[in-house]
């Protein structure tokens, strides 16, 4: 995975071989969760994409030469997204999920794709990465979080790292306040966001419990994503009302906690009252170490 | 609705008032639900859209001009498609559902749009729509499904009609097989279609109820949405694995039904030996008044 990361990091290979670990990690926004579990079998087809469908295999062609698709799982509504660059079929996939790692895979195996990099956005609470599970099953695979999420992966990433994928790239946006350790990956041309719970369509990730601080949150979504372009598609970790994308034009107008200033922000993060994740005492140690923690 | 309609329908005004209508009507490949129902408030905010958020609320910036959203509901697992002229803010809705009403008549205020037509790939069987309702809430609104569907609509559609809205249309290519009345619309450019439950992501819509036809399903799919450029994204009706999204190119690579020949698929689709669809019953009554029947 060479030239992946612009600034080279120390790559952690015993990600999950008893390191010692911080274990400061909040939970998600969730407050929904259904009990199904789509697990189907891979079936790899490692045929190139042809030239007629790299193209169309993108649903932003304003980026040109990128691959882009939006999957979710449905148990905890969580939110993957795979990009490629068309032309060399390095790949980047975000936030998978445990359950799904065979329909992911699959994917990445029909269409010729060469993931490089599994990035988490922060460290989950509401379920497990695949990311583990896909280093064991990918030769060559690459697992990055922040190095402020206290969890272990190849990559640490920082303010302004750019994860790279032929000739795309996403660039680090540090985003702390749901977690010590969140991060916004915005594409090269400011064109798409992908905010995990920091910035969620119409709403945020909860703020009340682990690192979760209200100020930094509004901090962090005030200067580092309301001022990237109006017309940059938001994509978050979660929805739970069936809504794929924002902007950040419609998160700055219509967002109700947003909108509102920083006080009246925090009062209502701190009045939200929301229940304790039901997952996070096992998908926290996970999510530590990659995903494989007693998996 | 002016000039929404290409080819001119009588307008069906009575659609929920003792019109006798055909009952032929199937059920959706429906195979899993949750409990959840999500019912947001409305909260109309009738500003128009900036002229910069105009061009990012379209993912699809192929189609320059285009506002496009994808949406689902959770418990049928139904997707919902908002597409817009950003110039003129006319839009259209594809397959709404009733529990989801509000969130989508919110975000259509949001974003200013004036929503011209609701309209229904087919008589759907695992969920109400909420096009009656909607027209109910929406002065102008003009709902419209297949003259095949046997369900009341004011604009009947036919094979090659085109369902305007300012400058962008979709065109509907009459694809039976699933029902009698199932349609794919088509963008103009060929970059998009919504194929309802013809053509799902690497499956298809069951044939095994009502005026289900193997025979006829695979003639469809593959003389009216095969034949469309591989680079086409496909938008089905549903898809219960987590994917929102595939191409021509993949399906007719990839599908592992529609790659088989005629005797084969119908010998599939003749031992899928799938449950009734849970909510059939009430469905179907309803969907095809509109979605207006004892609501």
């Amino acid at each position: 995975m060479c030239s992946v990361i612009n600034r080279v990091k120390p790559v952690q290979r015993a990600l999950a071989l008893g390191l010692r670990l911080r274990t400061s990690t909040e939970g998600l926004s969730c407050t929904a969760a259904d009990s199904r579990r789509f697990c189907p079998g891979v079936r790899a087809v490692l045929e190139p994409l042809q030239a007629s469908s790299r193209r169309c295999c993108s649903s932003m062609a304003s980026t040109k030469g990128l691959f882009f698709r939006q999957l979710y799982e449905l148990e905890s509504i969580t939110y993957t997204y795979l990009l490629a660059d068309t032309e060399t079929k390095e790949a980047v996939i975000i936030d998978p999920v445990l359950e799904t790692i065979d329909r992911d895979l699959k994917l990445i195996h029909e269409l010729g794709l060469s993931l490089k990099v599994a990035v988490n956005t922060h460290c989950h609470a509401d379920h497990i990465t695949s990311t583990g599970q896909m280093k064991k099953r990918l030769v060559g695979l690459k697992s990055a979080i922040s190095k402020f999420s206290g969890a272990s992966a190849d990559i640490q990433l920082s303010e302004g790292d750019k994860i790279k994928f032929g000739k795309q790239y996403l660039t680090v946006r540090e985003t702390p306040g749901h977690t010590d350790g969140c991060v916004t990956l915005v594409l090269a041309d400011q064109s798409m966001a992908f905010t995990g719970d920091a910035l969620l369509i119409r709403g945020c990730g909860r703020t009340d419990f682990q690192q979760g601080c209200a100020e930094k949150l509004y901090q962090s979504i005030h200067e580092k994503i309301f001022t990237l372009p109006d017309m940059c598609l938001i994509y978050p970790a979660h929805d739970y009302l069936g809504r794929t994308a924002s902007t950040v034009g419609e998160e700055r107008k219509f967002n109700p906690r947003l909108t509102k200033n920083l006080e009246e922000f925090v009062n209502i993060m701190n009045n939200l009252n929301l229940p304790k994740p039901k997952k996070i005492d096992i998908s926290v140690p996970a999510n530590l170490v990659c995903g494989v923690y007693e998996v």
